[in-house]
């Protein structure tokens, strides 16, 4: 790698279910990008393969090559050390992605420094540098999907831990009698109020014979209920589907006193899909916080969602290794 | 105020019941204290000449005058705006310190520039700089006391949120079915797992005449028994202290649980009353850390216990008022 303070970045963001890459100015602006998917039951493997060719695809199609970038970052989901640029534990969606050195293996392809973080952090960063929070000091991202994940920014800068893996505000325990996470916690927010826990919860209230428009929404098929469904109904006024989001809605109103409490910032930021329900599922929350948190941080604190949808994580991977290059030639 | 780098730094810590002062030479060195009973029941004014009769005294055994000190910092319970030097929300045992402009009155009387931090805060900038968490990047301590308190460095750096009010940690909720809290909050980790937490509950037990040594340790009185006792109690061996301090610890477990997924932090530093108990108090937590938390996160953390006992706070204090002494002349 050349020092180039001016060259492009690229970058890529590999999720469960999509992997996008994306080329950046140096000065940060999206320049084109690309969006495959992931395939992840196929192997770590094929994906890694499929996440270079995607790669060339764009170098090609911006008439660059990969010794004119500035550094290559990738926002993964997992557990992931980014010292080393290894996704040390899987997210549930990518099996088989424990110990896997995707920095080495992306910087050995390509010969280019490549930086990996947490794809949650990762949000959290673009949305800091391009997003929501810009101009803020201190925020907080909740990633409300499927599961729950964040990303924090302190003192203006990405807040990552010891070794990459900060942030998992969906593991924290809000109810010490509540359900087993996969994760090996007890009640943590994520197994409470996640997109699945909607889906779980709706399933079953449902399968037991409760009465709800979702029946029909799923064909008869209970088990196809999805979160999305319940947002619908719930908006249509189901009375099943809103006791079930509200349920929902307060423990992640839990998890937000309780960030609150803990980091004081001006800023929480609600990106992912269960946030685009809106105040139906983030309005409780909201009063929560009014009413529980302490009240000089509940007086400090803006509720706001996420702007950059799902190019959060590629804008905040390439200021991730915008920052790090930099660092490596200071 | 004259631009003094290697003038000294004259710290205060105010606290329910004693105020500490300590003058610091510019490299952080403690030179000489002093401890004078708080007695907060006499009102917010008569604390405030308290603390300056002490600066005065502590000053003039010193042979220095005000004006040649380099900064004056003031350690302080309760919700502080440090931004503004306010004492915004009073801690429990300091009724009336709401919206008291702490900064600014000292400032005046003695002419020179004063900062204000909560006290927690302080102790971790003060573990940081001079005690447990020397030499470390990102560590979360806990007052273990009465109460529970937290303070938190990020990226090397003192973390206060927005306005100074960040890691209250003891006012996460961990049982969301649990008690409400004073703080306007239910079932937060200080309701379950501070000393007062733990005196509430032996009273209440002994009380409904459980069997126990406390009744004697206590003279009789059942409401007299204190966290110290059931620490004493259950190190003799005594079934309910024992159960009572592992109720406790099992929360406090909980929460550490969640500093690690929240945080990723190198260290976890215990300080306070309760944290002298040992291993008796804090081991059921670090083998809920080991079990519970993520992988990547628990084998990166160290639980270990603080090393400034009641100075930490004053040694912060001062870091504090040098660090923005400097960043105001820089």
């Amino acid at each position: 790698m050349t020092d180039q303070h001016d060259a492009p970045i690229l970058a890529a963001d590999i999720g469960g279910t999509k992997v996008m890459t994306a080329l950046f100015s140096s000065e940060g602006k999206m320049v084109s990008r690309d969006v495959c998917p992931t395939l992840a039951n196929e192997g770590v493997k094929p994906v890694i393969k499929r996440l270079c060719s995607a790669i060339d695809s764009l170098l090609g199609r911006n008439s660059l090559k990969a010794s004119q970038l500035g550094g290559i970052g990738v926002a993964c989901a997992g557990g992931i050390d980014s010292g080393r640029g290894v996704v040390v534990t899987p997210s549930p969606n990518m099996t088989g992605w424990a110990d896997i050195p995707l920095g080495d293996i992306i910087q050995e392809r390509f010969k280019i420094s490549t930086f990996v973080v947490n794809d949650a952090s990762a949000a959290a960063l673009g949305e800091h540098r391009s997003g929501a929070g810009m101009g803020v000091n201190n925020l907080v991202l909740f990633t409300l999907g499927t599961g729950i994940g964040g990303g924090i920014i302190a003192n203006g800068e990405l807040y990552l831990g010891a070794v990459g893996a900060a942030a998992e505000i969906g593991h924290m325990t809000v109810d010490a009698n509540g359900p087993d996470c996969g994760c090996g916690n007890t009640g943590c927010l994520e197994i409470l109020a996640s997109g699945r826990a909607v889906e779980r919860d709706a399933v079953k209230r449902v399968s037991r014979g409760e009465k709800s428009s979702l029946s029909e929404m799923a064909g008869g098929e209970t088990e196809d209920i999805t979160a999305e469904m319940v947002g619908a109904a719930a908006n249509n006024g189901d009375p099943l589907a809103l006791d079930v989001l509200m349920r929902a809605a307060y423990y992640l109103g839990i998890g937000m006193v309780n960030v609150v409490n803990i980091f004081n910032p001006e800023m929480i930021v609600l990106g992912g899909g269960m946030a685009e329900l809106g105040d139906l599922f983030i309005g409780p929350g909201k009063k929560m916080v009014a009413e529980r948190a302490f009240p000089v941080s509940s007086r400090a604190v803006r509720v706001v969602t996420a702007q950059l949808g799902n190019e959060a994580g590629v804008y905040g991977a390439a200021a991730f290794a915008l920052e790090q290059a930099m660092r490596r030639t200071a």
